[in-house]
Parts: structure tokens; sequence; C-alpha cells
């Protein structure tokens, strides 16, 4: 089906809102909207507002750049966590993965990006600015660089190191090696030379 | 990822809500949100907009039963359409199907369903009535059953057969046989079974 010609405008522009979201085609579209057409109105227009509410009234924390509904997140407002170790991650999402393992209890900060050439992403593109204040004012013991493991990742890593170095403050990155589950055979050629100079004391589990 | 945590209640809600939709799950809905966010809020507002615009001002044609923006769907005030043929469908998805394959210039039928025991679907449940009144009041020289050929399908033309055989009106179903394309050792042998028996005269292409 090609779609060229709907009965309705109406249905028409929601399909085509639905088909510009990624990795949703036309028919995939048209299907989520017949699903919507057969709910109560009152739960469709829940949909619609929840998407407007989310864009308009949504705040980044002005502690960490994450995520929130208010001034400061959760994370940063929350008196349990560890406030001088920061995790510096990419985006929300990495913020997640890593609360998701619940074995990170200091606060965040979020790039907002990397820095990328090639996608005209460069260092006054990011957060880059807060995060040297904090390391500059003190109370912070460690950074670690929570980064993909990329060349742009790495790129980023080498500028921040070079922004902080002069900083009484321990930077350190994420383990690499061999992900848990892998098999050595499929294991890519880097990653298992830095898994083997990086090798560790062997420890019962 | 489970997604226990979201830093933002405006966040969850709206992932939430994408992932009621059919084949979305947490993960993708996680990730249309995203998007979402990072457009602009003027772009957002119109997505949102229009789901709710369509559930509240959608309107079902009075004649065919098919969506619309109006009273009378485009297809039914159609002059140039052959007011004659009837094609009886089961939803408005199976009326894009047939009309874009530009074969047919008749009106449709939306029967709003199948007859499904399984399901609790009844006769009473689709709209048959309106069916037969166009039957009834004459004007009508052919009703085509275009519905699924499947035992709900078998089922639901037998039931409109039985309903509108009393009338002067010539009653036709889509033609079954082997589809184009398809090899015949993997065809199924009931369709190949009808495909031979009524087998038609040879044409050249």
């Amino acid at each position: 089906m090609s779609f060229t010609e709907f009965s309705s405008k109406l249905l028409e522009s929601a399909v085509n809102e639905f088909a510009s979201l990624p990795g949703i085609g036309r028919k995939t579209a048209f299907r989520l909207v017949i699903n919507l057409l057969r709910r109560d109105p009152g739960d469709v227009r829940k949909f619609g507002e929840s998407i407007i509410k989310l864009r308009d009234e949504i705040h980044y924390c002005r502690v960490c750049n994450n995520i929130s509904d208010t001034e400061i997140c959760s994370i940063c407002s929350d008196d349990r966590r560890d406030r001088s170790v920061i995790c510096v991650v990419e985006n929300i999402q990495d913020v997640m993965a890593i609360e998701n393992t619940r074995q990170f209890k200091g606060l965040y900060h979020v790039l907002g990006g990397i820095i990328s050439p090639i996608d005209g992403i460069g260092p006054a593109d990011l957060k880059i600015d807060n995060l040297e204040e904090k390391a500059r004012d003190g109370g912070i013991k460690e950074i670690i660089f929570a980064l993909s493991t990329t060349m742009e990742g790495d790129t980023t890593n080498f500028y921040l190191y070079k922004r902080l170095n002069k900083y009484d403050v321990f930077l350190s990155t994420l383990a690499r090696g061999v992900a848990i589950g892998d098999a050595l055979e499929y294991t890519d050629e880097i990653t298992l030379g830095r898994a083997i100079n990086n090798r560790n004391p062997y420890q019962q589990c």
C-alpha cells in the first residue's frame, strides 16, 4: 500500500506525524493511528497532552543538565548520593543506563553530546564550562569519564582530560575489556589487546 | 535497560503513552520521546494536537461508514463513481487497500468488523442493517463481498448472502486463486484446489 490518498485530512496529518518519528514507516504509522481511533477520546487527549506537556514543561537540571521536572533533578537533590564523585556522560539515556546498574552512588554531568567534527559538534556545543567550574570550585574527589568507546568518545575524553587535568581531581574512565558473555574468538583485537595488557588479579566470583 | 526509574514524571508519562501502542516496547517508546524532545516546541505541539483533533473531530461517513472529515465522505460524494456497485469491506484499511489498486470505481460499505464468535462479535455489532436498506431501496446492481479469506470472512459472507439474497442485486466475491508471484509448490492445497476448479480461459498478457 502506498497510501497516496487518504479519505480524511485529519487521518493523513496524524499518520504523517507518526511517520516522522525515527524507525516508524507509513504503514506502521497508520496502524498506530487506527489503534488510537479505537480508544476512548479522553485517553487519546491524555496521550496528545502528555507529548505537548513534556516538550513545554520539561526542565534540564541546573546542576547536571539531566532531564528533570524541577530546577534541580532528583539525583542532584538526593542527600544520600556521594557529591564528591561526578560521572560524565553523553546524554540522559546514559544516565538511565548507569542508574539501572544500581552500582553508582555519585552524581552525574550530562555533556549533551560528544565532540564530533564530522557532525560539526565542537567543545563549545557541549556543557563543559560548568563541569570545569565544579572541578575548580573544589569538593570533588573524582570525575569519571563514562563516554562511548568510539573515536568521538576518545577525543572527548582527551579534551576533558586537558581541561580538567590542572585541578586537584582524580580523573578516571570506565574499565574497558571483554564484555561479560562475549566469546574471545569474536572479540575485536583492540579490545582483546587492551584486556590482556590491563589484566586483573584472578578473583573467585 | 528496564527503565524502572525516570528522573522526570513528564518523561515517564510520555514514554508510557507511546509504549501503550501496539508493537512499541518501552525502549522504542523512550527513543521516540527523546526524538520529540530534540524538536521545536511548536512542532511537538502540532504532533500532540493532530492526535487529539483526529480523535475529537473525525467523522464516519453517514453512507458508507468510512472515515471522513465530513458527514459524507469524499468517495460517496464523488459524482464520477459508479453508484450501482457497492464493495463491502471489513474496515477503513481495506478501503484504502482497494483504492490504491485504482481498479474499483464503485462505492464502499464498511462493516466495522467481521463476524467472529470467538471475539464475541455477532451480526448485530456490524453495520449490516443500512447495507440491507441500500439493497432494498433499489438502484444497486451489484454488491461485492471483499472480506478476508478466513473462517470469519466466509461466515460473514454467508450471513450477508442470506440477508441480501432476497433483493434484486447481483452478489459477488473477490476472485480467489494463486496470488501473483506465488510459486505453486508453496501454495496451500485449498487455494490450489479452488484455483484449478475455477480455472479461466488462457489470456495473453
